[in-house]
């Protein structure tokens, strides 16, 4: 916050800030041949600081010191994670909940949770000198993976659907990953990948079958419980599908448990699609077996499986927590999707939007109580999926360049609060 | 970097990190239906921090300290820069360049430098009490006005040129911005918003009409110095359109100079695509006035201006810094997007990518030298354009999920190093 005039960047005027100002009022009277700004005001700083901070302690150090890493592996040279925690203030009025959070995983490199996992996985490929690393993926485990493997100089080979959503296909393209296209569901590119892994001999990053996928994701709740100590955190909402970001919060929450950084753990709230809702339906059903949904659909694709992988230890720590599940329909993720963008400035994938929606199923239904301290974990990019965010808003058609046009398509649309 | 064992989820068989590792051996041998996962190892830390660090000193409150804020101004409430510097170790390698680094500005909250701008504008907006803020833009100026506004709860109406690319489009929308698509060029949306704004009375935020955005936009040089010191940049490469960030940056470097923080300043390159190279025409044949393209195109859609409206603070700023400009082709924008991509992790957009087609057009001519210190600004993220995006990759045809097909797709597709 400095202290600070304006001066004119052609006539060296000076103003106060004593009115709102744009450019300078002497010279912004001439006019320049097509339309080149003249008299661009520049802002004179009074009191600005003259040394550098201190340098600070680093935060991905600390993280570090939880991650199963040798001492001498280097991570590949893209940061991941360190995303912020929002205090999300106009949906805290909306949902009368003042002490509601959305951490924002959609700031990592590929633009989701996944870039966790990935990080991992590549920095311990790297430790074992192994040069191909192959994922299956309905499409950000393989974005993520491609980027990683980018950085760090390792072959990527990704399986996915041939329905994942166009930008996601493009973005791993992009990084240069080898890309498998199946001709198939997800499950099936899963099983494909674990094959080809054993044939070709690859690192296989599978989620629920490499170990370090959990211990990558966990550090979104390292971040969540540094960012909100010496408070914590009463229930963290978890979009999920095979289970394995959930699995890795909850693995988090119990390492910082076990060094005494944290008192108790938060219930996790695993929110399913109701098309795709294995997890969710054995956690309403107590049941310990899982049902797989053979015709699984849903707008969210990130949460789109038949067999969630890692079902059965998913269960345990949602049980363990006493957390509980949510299932929500493809209406209702679209729309908080828009209440989410328009409310935090965050533009989630259906997948991340997903945690708004539980949450506010969770609220009707009693299991959240507005008091409590709740972290939405927003776990994918909007842009990942331009297809189904066109469905959650309305493009208008375009004007002519008149004031008369403005006029009438601002009083036609739709009012925002 | 932890110590660790792995312990077997299902049956607590525990394993060493004698060799890779994934499932239990074990437990995996018993098969679920469907392919639920069995015996996932979880990595069991041995030597975890006990206590958390201490805290940080705040580098968001320092860069506020060079911010024209009232004391009691508050900033609206989502994190925008502190985007990280990556040391881009295999561009590096290929270039040749040992002090090559790569601001990454797609991780803004929008996914691009615009965000900067657009929270500074805003938050004056808050401390002036105004409640609708106005805008044109070639799309992302507009998304990130939407973005900023949607978190601070005030009005955004934007004006962009019907062209302007659909995920940018979708995205300003998600966020509840009121949308004018104008039927014409973004220069005829720019006249159009500073004539909405007389009328009715709207806070302008225009860029080169608005002071405060080459005050939002000076926050990247802030954070590259910071990052940078006690080294300094001998060279940022700026791609430019109406040569805001540009102004914005030596903007930057100027306050940290005045203020003793800096010694140096350095030089300042812009880059425009070859079919809208106003500033860059200017710079190369020595003239202070600036000639519009009328016909002004090219797949970088942000930097496509007939007019650049800054251009003369621009002109003047790259001369002030010992710099220079360059055009680059449409195909060289291209290329360099794959190649960023692929040996950086940072996937951006056309205008994002022309950064470094920009740097090797300046080395070939021998106005960079290999042993600088250079700094890449990529100022937006890959997912705003996906059609842009999908010139530079070949989409692969789906295949049958077998093995045979896999060795098959893989000989065939094109080998990355």
């Amino acid at each position: 916050m400095a202290s600070f005039f304006f001066r004119c960047t052609e006539c060296d005027s000076r103003y106060n800030e004593d009115e709102i100002r744009l450019t300078c009022p002497v010279c912004s009277e001439q006019q320049l041949p097509g339309g080149v700004a003249r008299g661009v005001l520049e802002v004179v700083l009074t009191d600005a600081p003259t040394d550098w901070p201190p340098l600070r302690f680093s935060e991905i150090e600390f993280l570090h010191r939880f991650l199963p890493l040798s001492p001498t592996s280097l991570l590949p040279a893209i940061p991941v994670g360190s995303t912020p925690l929002l205090s999300v203030p106009r949906l805290r009025r909306e949902l009368e909940m003042p002490r509601l959070w959305a951490k924002d995983d959609t700031r990592n490199p590929s633009g989701s949770t996944k870039d966790r996992a990935s990080l991992l996985v590549v920095a311990k490929a790297l430790e074992y000198g192994v040069g191909t690393i192959a994922t299956a993926s309905t499409g950000n485990a393989a974005t993520a993976l491609a980027a990683i493997a980018a950085a760090a100089g390792r072959r990527a080979v990704v399986f996915v659907p041939a329905s994942a959503p166009e930008g996601k296909l493009i973005q791993m393209l992009a990084y240069g990953a080898d890309v498998v296209r199946v001709d198939a569901s997800y499950d099936d590119a899963f099983e494909l990948c674990m094959a080809a892994c054993d044939r070709f001999g690859w690192y296989n990053r599978n989620t629920a079958i490499n170990p370090f996928t959990i211990e990558g994701k966990k550090t979104a709740a390292l971040e969540i419980a540094a960012q909100l100590a010496p408070e914590f955190a009463d229930v963290v909402v978890v979009p999920t599908g095979d289970g394995v970001i959930l699995a890795g919060l909850a693995k988090g929450f119990a390492d910082l448990q076990a060094s005494g950084l944290i008192d108790r753990v938060p219930r996790l709230l695993a929110v399913q699609p109701e098309g795709s809702a294995a997890i969710v339906n054995a956690i309403r059903t107590r049941s310990d077996s899982i049902e797989p949904v053979h015709s699984a659909a849903s707008i969210a694709d990130s949460l789109t499986v038949q067999v969630p992988r890692n079902a059965l230890l998913c269960l345990r720590r949602v049980r363990e927590s006493y957390g509980t599940g949510v299932a929500v329909s493809d209406d209702h993720i679209t729309a908080a999707s828009g209440r989410l963008a328009r409310h935090t400035g965050v533009f989630a994938e259906p997948a991340g939007a997903a945690a708004l929606a539980g949450l506010e199923k969770a609220l009707s239904e009693g299991s959240v109580d507005r008091s409590e301290n709740v972290v939405l974990l927003i776990t994918g990019a909007g842009l990942k999926d331009v297809t189904a965010a066109r469905r959650a808003v309305e493009i208008p058609a375009p004007i002519p360049a008149d004031l008369e046009s403005v006029a009438a398509t601002l009083t036609d649309s739709r009012q925002e609060s």
